[in-house]
């Protein structure tokens, strides 16, 4: 504590005298490679614009920035995005485990899980119509939603299993429309999941809500219904944001496309 | 749009041969480092763990995990913090240049900024301390706050005075107590910032508050005066969570420590 002191004086010393700006710029300016034209800039600007993807500063956004489309790539095909999720897979797992315990969901704890990107990964497809850097194609992805084989994502199959031997009970909601339903059920059922309480689609009367309208009036029904919803765990903000909000949320990471 | 269509039959039909698997898990699978004890493991969990402190998804914590201080210290010190730092702030001003275009602000438009890890950058100080290795030790860290030498985010700064040049009311909302103004609008001037509209503390009825009752409730308070929250920065999602919130968020960079 002393030594502390005795340090911060020193410190603060450096830091009134001019020769040490250098020392602070190194700490806290912007770099140079930022706006310069390197490859370099790019990388570092588009690892930064992925971050603000996740944390919802970039807002609404239609397709991924040109200079990013190789960097998206290889962040979906590489170990960056396996290892993210399984980060968000086992920090939900640690909360669970916990709320659960200490009896926070009541006689229905429940947990939300947004299927595309959550559940079930789609990279079969983006992987060959752009990887989010052109805009979006409503029939060639339902023609893929028909195809029923999109894979799990690892790490949400297991938190899916391990919520499951909680004794959590699952609701599954999502963007899909109701035509969509005998697609999902068999590609979630292709894909690992089972026995989930209820799968929730966008019925006709759903048509032109934004999502995070939706979602939360579908949230806010579960609560009438009973649920005490402790997780939440979904690619979009939306999936996540109004009210009412679970206990906790998971943002699933997506630096492909962007759902309002 | 045929020639995709032709391309996800092609697909379909790869995924359904048990032969295409691996390329499955290729785009899916939790990479094998994430679970080895290797260095690689430990950058590719440490950057995982980061971005889940950006998201909120690590929730509560109090120290940074060990296996992550030599990467959380390269991180403050690199090109990363200062490039999404900069890129937060480049995406604020683009959306408070649109906002006030269209006059969403009325005639009180307001940004809402917290002051540590947001206007004023304490590097140093955590440099001499750990880089957030060791839990928050208050008394060193007043000492430091006393000496009122921390340098600006120059981010930061660059969109304060952007915002002034827009019009914006700019409003400091800060953890920091009453007892600390003046050690903080002379560091705060020493850091180039000037004409805030005001400056808000904890006052001793805040004492014993989460951030974000306390933040909250000071948010309600300025739409009562009048203020449209347009925007508003902060390092800790306690800074921008609760209502009633801003019309957008930015949540600032910060692998250090956690405010709840």
């Amino acid at each position: 504590m002393r030594f502390l002191l005795v340090l911060l004086l020193a410190a603060a010393a450096v830091v009134g005298n001019a020769s040490a700006e250098s020392v602070l710029r190194a700490v806290t300016d912007v770099p140079a490679a930022v706006s310069s034209g390197a490859a370099d800039a790019d990388a570092l600007f588009c690892d930064s614009w992925m971050l603000s993807v996740e944390t919802g500063n970039a807002g609404p956004w239609r397709q991924v920035p040109a200079r990013c489309g190789t960097f998206v790539r290889a962040y979906m095909e590489g170990e960056r995005y396996a290892s993210d999720s399984a980060v968000a897979a086992a920090e939900s797992l640690a909360f669970a485990g916990q709320a659960f315990a200490l009896g926070e969901g009541g006689s229905k704890p429940a947990w939300v899980f947004d299927v595309d990107e959550t559940l079930l990964s789609n990279a079969p497809y983006y992987a060959i119509s752009g990887w989010g850097l052109v805009e979006f194609d409503e029939t060639s992805f339902d023609a893929w939603v028909d195809v029923a084989k999109a894979p799990a994502l690892p790490s949400s199959l297991k938190l899916y299993n391990e919520l499951q031997g909680l004794g959590f009970h699952i609701i599954l909601l999502t963007g899909r429309s109701e035509s969509q339903r005998n697609a999902t059920e068999q590609n979630l059922l292709f894909a690992g999941y089972h026995s989930w309480e209820k799968l929730i689609l966008r019925q006709p009367s759903d048509i032109g809500k934004t999502a995070v309208q939706y979602k939360s009036e579908r949230r806010a029904a579960m609560e009438v219904e009973g649920f005490k919803i402790l997780g939440n765990s979904g690619d979009q903000w939306s999936d996540l944001i109004g009210l009412p909000v679970s206990t906790r949320s998971f943002k699933l990471p997506n630096p492909m496309y962007y759902i309002s």
